[in-house]
């Protein structure tokens, strides 16, 4: 038997943990492989993911070889293999955007901390919870012994909600979007870029045209999010979850031959971007290793909107650098 | 490209729905073969279920080739290859079985008729919401014209539960575990048998013994969906939803070799059961089609367990005899 690949969870009683968990016990991220799932939750929750173990048992998953749950993050990712770092304050009534970042960057400077004494040295960490971007940045600087590659923060969401939209726009199947990019935060000022991105080898842009581009669709992937929680009541959770298996799906397995995807990952400068900070790039992965393509054009308007994504994510880090070592 | 399969699912908004619609369209159920998802919501939740459309759209799967959302079953039934009955009225405060019997009764007659009208004449009809043997009943019996035979009722919940109580009794993987038998009804008079289960080829009851049988595991199967309420405070939806995936993938793609599974289906009187009753017999499924597993031995335990379930089936029946035509 193959030896189980140790999968650690945050937030897993919450609703995109939930999603997760059981996808990953099908196979969905991994395949035909074993693992074993150990689940963090605040202690108030304990409970609840006490019964959310007994399900993942109730599935009698022949690739579920054990399941723990944990209110203690260094126990939580002891020799983990793989991290999602799904669960994170959401925003509460009369809360400014500082509290949040205060609030998070608090949750994830612990993790990092953990995650640095008790999780393999080759673990891949991958954020999910909001804000993403500098969660992840705390979390990655919290961790001085794991390499900065080791972290990303999920801006795949993005990605697959331009492919989606894309699609449908173009009547074409989901898989025949290639090069679709998501630059920046997962934010509003996020940029869904149409430029590079093409239909069965034709030019998306050719297609819908640059004024549907520029005036309707970039607006509707950056308020995609919000539109859900409008039509459903709540926030995205299965798309999410679906999205944060793509993303560790790739980072492991690799991208599809000719193929990229968006990651927020730890920026060495290119295209311009404050070394150190989480930024989404289209990264190709090959043999566990992200690297950011290079050499893609970009005019004004792109960047432009690199500009104002990055500003944004500069002013998040300045409202935790007192977290950042 | 192959044409794709139609499935439809009723209550694709609630959570057992929900759970299921994002391992549909991840190809947990017939892997890389495209579908089609037509979703059934009562009107108040139409809503709620345009939201899970636009979900599922934003997980930009290759596999997903069209979503539509119905308040008319007859519309979300048309020409569907698959279907997954999930909604249902829970028992609210003060509801008598028998009211709670009848309210769903009243969905599933008005459903079976709908799937006479629109579904192909192969659909495959799988019932999940409870009290599902009955609410099974109902829907075969206001669908003259689809053969009785493309009917279930759910009980892999109950039989995946039995395998993974017995693996973390044996400290075994639950693919070890073989030819464990639901028996009955899904409610707490099924009759979780261990007569003919192995691990690893090895009698069951020689390992765990016939005391734990008798005096703890039978209660514990019987009662785990009310533990899991208890523990988590809400109903088990992520395990019935992979139960209902599990059901479905091996009625369609069969069981594997010199195994068995537990659904509830037609009974032709095998076992001494009443004709007629949707009742969960050990099935084996070859080209799609099922057949109960003949000449098991019973001793006389089992053989009172059996009837203590059939009475109660009966019991149900005769209180919605007039919505049977």
């Amino acid at each position: 038997m193959k030896t189980p690949v140790h999968i650690a969870v945050s937030g897993a009683a919450g609703q995109i943990g939930y999603s997760l968990l059981f996808r990953l016990i099908g196979g969905g991220l991994l395949g035909d492989q074993p693992i074993t799932l150990s689940l963090l939750e605040v202690p108030q929750s304990i409970g609840v993911l006490d019964g959310v173990a007994m399900e993942l048992h109730d599935c009698a998953s022949p690739l579920l070889s054990g399941v723990t749950c944990h209110s203690d993050p260094e126990a939580a990712f002891a020799d983990a293999d793989l991290v999602f770092l799904v669960g994170a304050r959401p925003r509460g009534p009369g809360m400014e955007r500082r509290d949040l970042l205060e609030m998070n960057a608090d949750i994830f400077s612990v993790q990092g901390k953990a995650l640095n004494r008790s999780a393999k040295r080759s673990v891949k960490v991958l954020a999910v919870g909001n804000p993403v971007n500098t969660n992840a940045l705390i979390a990655r600087c919290n961790a001085p012994d794991i390499p900065p590659e080791n972290f990303a923060a999920m801006t795949r969401l993005d990605h697959n909600r331009v492919v989606g939209l894309v699609a449908a726009r173009c009547g074409c199947n989901p898989g025949d979007v290639k090069h679709a990019i998501v630059w920046g935060n997962h934010s509003t000022t996020q940029y869904p870029d149409l430029q590079h991105a093409t239909v069965d080898g034709i030019p998306v842009l050719d297609g819908v045209g640059r004024d549907w581009y520029e005036q309707e669709f970039i607006t509707a992937v950056q308020q995609r999010g919000a539109e859900v929680i409008r039509t459903m009541g709540r926030s995205s959770a299965g798309s999410a979850a679906n999205a944060a298996l793509g993303h560790m799906r790739d980072w492991v397995l690799g991208t599809p031959e000719g193929e990229w995807t968006s990651m927020a990952v730890c920026s060495d400068g290119s295209y311009g971007i404050e070394p150190g900070l989480m930024f989404s790039y289209p990264v190709q992965v090959r043999d566990g290793a992200w690297r950011i393509v290079q050499n893609l054009e970009l005019d004004a308007f792109s960047r432009e909107h690199l500009k104002a994504t990055e500003a944004e994510l500069l002013i998040e880090r300045d409202m935790v650098r007192h977290l950042i070592p």
